[in-house]
């Protein structure tokens, strides 16, 4: 006799129970409405050759440290002008979080002097937002970036490609976290003063003098370290330190202050997220290589603006499939609790889109003190999101998981076929403006993102093939 | 119909084929000739007061690093005396190791000019050579301390007892391993003249200003960072660079040369084992409050000195059971193989003693590309030193094993029962003086130096009782 049973497993134990053999496949089925579009991708003759040089083109790309610049420079970023995480956005659609940040950076650039002024030149056009992504750059949370902020510059040392990250604030009220006190800007002037400036000494000394920080070298080793890169970057940022600490007090024999270099030292030690803003732009430069890869139906970055969580595909260029952003779901810091929860914001799920953060929670089950869930919990997500992922990554081991490589490269296509979604660790910032962070946990991006950008391809696919 | 087996498992498997139920007990036989003494050891009134007593002390002792001396001013240690790892030994015994170590040290105290003239002060007596372990220190491999070296000076907080280890030269040709060559006598010199003055000054800074480093702290990050402690101390290594640097630095605007500093920096930095240095005498530390306990079992030291394996028991006072030491199974550098190999070498088994090292396999499985095996073996050997053990450690937690806390207190009466050896992760020093590292790799103690602890541990309950 043989059964063939879908659904819950009641029937297979039952079954099992009465000794007959039970082969279980854990089968779910595809997402609603996708089953047209999958068959149409299925049978598209550029896909599984453009996934597989997608996927690799990240997995080949690596990211040096080659400069610190103020983002002026860097970007060209004019006196007015604002960069943001997550998709584009407007300041009347913008969260609580967002709108703190912008507003405190409006007055770091002296657009305004009190916080509650800057509302007004958003409104007006006068001062104007855009995302990060549109602008070889990426940030965390708000992700706000104003011209006179420092940024970490990486570049591809085989193609000379560039992206850009802010430094690192540290925790608590941070502006990244739409905080915007006199505190929060305090620091941030001393970040553009003496921690800039610094740093961009020692990094042109490395470079210079023996090759520049190899940032994805980095990413290696801290993933046997257990970082997971995203949430925690404990030994990431003490391995930075590590390379640039020896030229940063070279430094004092050409004029730095000791002082200033004492308390650089201090915070950056202090400081366990300061390597985040390292990792973000090194997945982006490693994504932004697959980028119109036409056929390929991977994703290219996943970012949350606090209000909508967009994705972009290899294959659609640089469109953006978004649904509203999703409150993480964790642990809260204090007396704060799910209603004091903004929805999820920031570039940061560029690092599960390269297959780090969420993707290698395996490597880091430290993290579940920190962003809630089990042990287990995290050595199965790891293992779950290699069933929507191209490839694992050669780079980037997971010692406890055998060195297997992390999960990388999602695939639309397999994310409809299981409906998995892919699971992204993230800090939480307060709903209301000036907050800060109030936690960190788990979330998903919503699941309508995939059959939209599916939808899409499919469209894009037909067209190729003259039935469009 | 219940059927009792014993021994291998195939009735088991064919009785259970035939749909009988079978319930499995990891049991095995104990060690041979110990029965008695076990028995007499489970009746004794004060055994298990007295392990619970001695364990807690362990778990309960902290580590702060507090000075960093030469061992003259440390220890009293006068010219012409050196301290050696393991149980005592005689030049005559000693390995090739051992007497490359000491040779070198003799050039490097000026007693000789050239290190083939050093045997003879040792054979004459006019250099003399003692335990580490006698004189509350520890020395990895060969673990020589001359009176010039610079001395970690940790304290426990409660007591003010105090224990001491040099600071570490690096890997490959260095002395500890058993070289002498010009440039491990040079890397030496600058340790003394450079390298230990600076890190004085700035561990004096750090504990008058914020407090001393928090040893057992570290050690606690460590292990949730892929470091077990023993042959992984790279997060430690970058924790005690980022707690020192900025005092470093600021001995800059004290006098210190930038350059040195910088030069300090990189060769921390460069050497992820530093911190193994300030781990051993941390785990001594711990140990030693345990030393003399009345009754228990647990084993306070296990040390190697390249020729005998030796343990110390609480409830033996300072007496050594001894057997000879193994040649460890693991991985080779370079061109060298198992007959290059000198017998298992050093006092840092204290590791693995209080619950680190390869006890803590679990926490560290990337460290099986150093000392072989498999990353299964890694996790099996920490639940399998839970076997031998009195306690789970309260401060050192194993993610991966859902933060079970490290098998802690090794018991000689559970050793004797099951036969599982404690487990040691190691380096392996060349046979011949002068060599250096050939490898790492796993060993075990001698067998018979627990049934040998064991009889004197009965001896001396019968005394008590009044029945020996």
């Amino acid at each position: 006799m043989r059964v063939v049973t879908v659904g819950v497993g009641l029937l297979g134990d039952a079954i099992e129970a009465q000794a007959v053999g039970v082969h279980r496949v854990d089968w779910r089925p595809p997402m609603p409405g996708t089953e047209t579009d999958l068959a149409t991708l299925a049978l598209d003759p550029l896909r599984a050759q453009a996934d597989a040089r997608a996927v690799q083109a990240v997995i080949d790309t690596t990211a040096v440290l080659v400069d610190v610049l103020p983002a002026a420079e860097a970007l060209g970023l004019e006196r007015g002008r604002f960069l943001h995480a997550g998709p584009p956005l407007t300041w009347e659609r913008a969260s609580g979080p967002m709108r703190g940040a912008l507003m405190g950076a409006a007055v770091l650039e002296g657009l305004v002097e009190h916080p509650d002024d800057a509302p007004a030149l958003f409104e007006s056009g006068a001062a104007t937002m855009e995302p990060c992504h549109h602008n070889d750059a990426v940030g965390p949370m708000a992700g706000v970036v104003a011209p006179s902020m420092w940024m970490f510059v990486l570049e591809d040392p085989a193609t000379g490609r560039r992206t850009h990250c802010t430094l690192n604030e540290g925790l608590g009220k941070v502006l990244r976290y739409g905080a915007y006190s006199p505190e929060v800007l305090a620091r941030l002037r001393w970040m553009g003063d003496v921690l800039g400036p610094l740093l961009q000494g020692a990094v042109r000394a490395v470079r210079d003098e023996q090759g520049p920080v190899d940032v994805t070298g980095v990413l290696t080793q801290m993933l046997q370290m257990g970082d997971e890169a995203h949430n925690r970057n404990r030994a990431g940022t003490l391995m930075l330190l590590r390379d640039l600490a020896p030229a940063l007090v070279a430094g004092v024999e050409r004029g730095s202050s000791a002082a200033d270099v004492a308390d650089v030292l201090r915070f950056v030690g202090g400081n366990d997220h300061f390597f985040l803003n390292l990792a973000m732009p090194a997945c982006k430069l490693a994504l932004d290589a697959a980028r119109g890869t036409e056929g390929s139906a991977m994703v290219v970055a996943m970012a949350r603006n606090g209000t909508d969580f967009g994705i972009q595909v290899a294959g659609t260029g640089d469109e953006w499939f978004t649904g509203p952003a999703q409150v993480a779901d964790g642990l809260f810091l204090g007396d704060y609790g799910p209603d004091d929860a903004n929805p999820d914001i920031g570039d940061s799920a560029i690092t599960e889109t390269a297959g780090i953060g969420g993707f290698a929670m395996a490597t880091a089950p430290a993290i579940v003190r920190l962003v809630g869930g089990s042990v287990p919990d995290a050595l199965a997500t790891t293992r779950r999101m290699h069933e929507i992922t191209l490839a694992e990554h050669t780079r980037w081991a997971v010692p406890v998981l055998d060195f297997q490589g992390t999960p990388t490269g999602i695939d639309v296509t397999r994310v409809c076929r299981t409906g998995v979604l892919p699971q992204i660790n993230t800090g939480m910032a307060g709903r209301v403006a000036g907050t800060g962070q109030v936690g960190a946990g788990l979330v998903t991006p919503p699941a309508e993102v995939f059959p939209a950008a599916l939808a899409r391809l499919a469209e894009l696919s037909r067209a190729r093939e003259g039935r469009g």
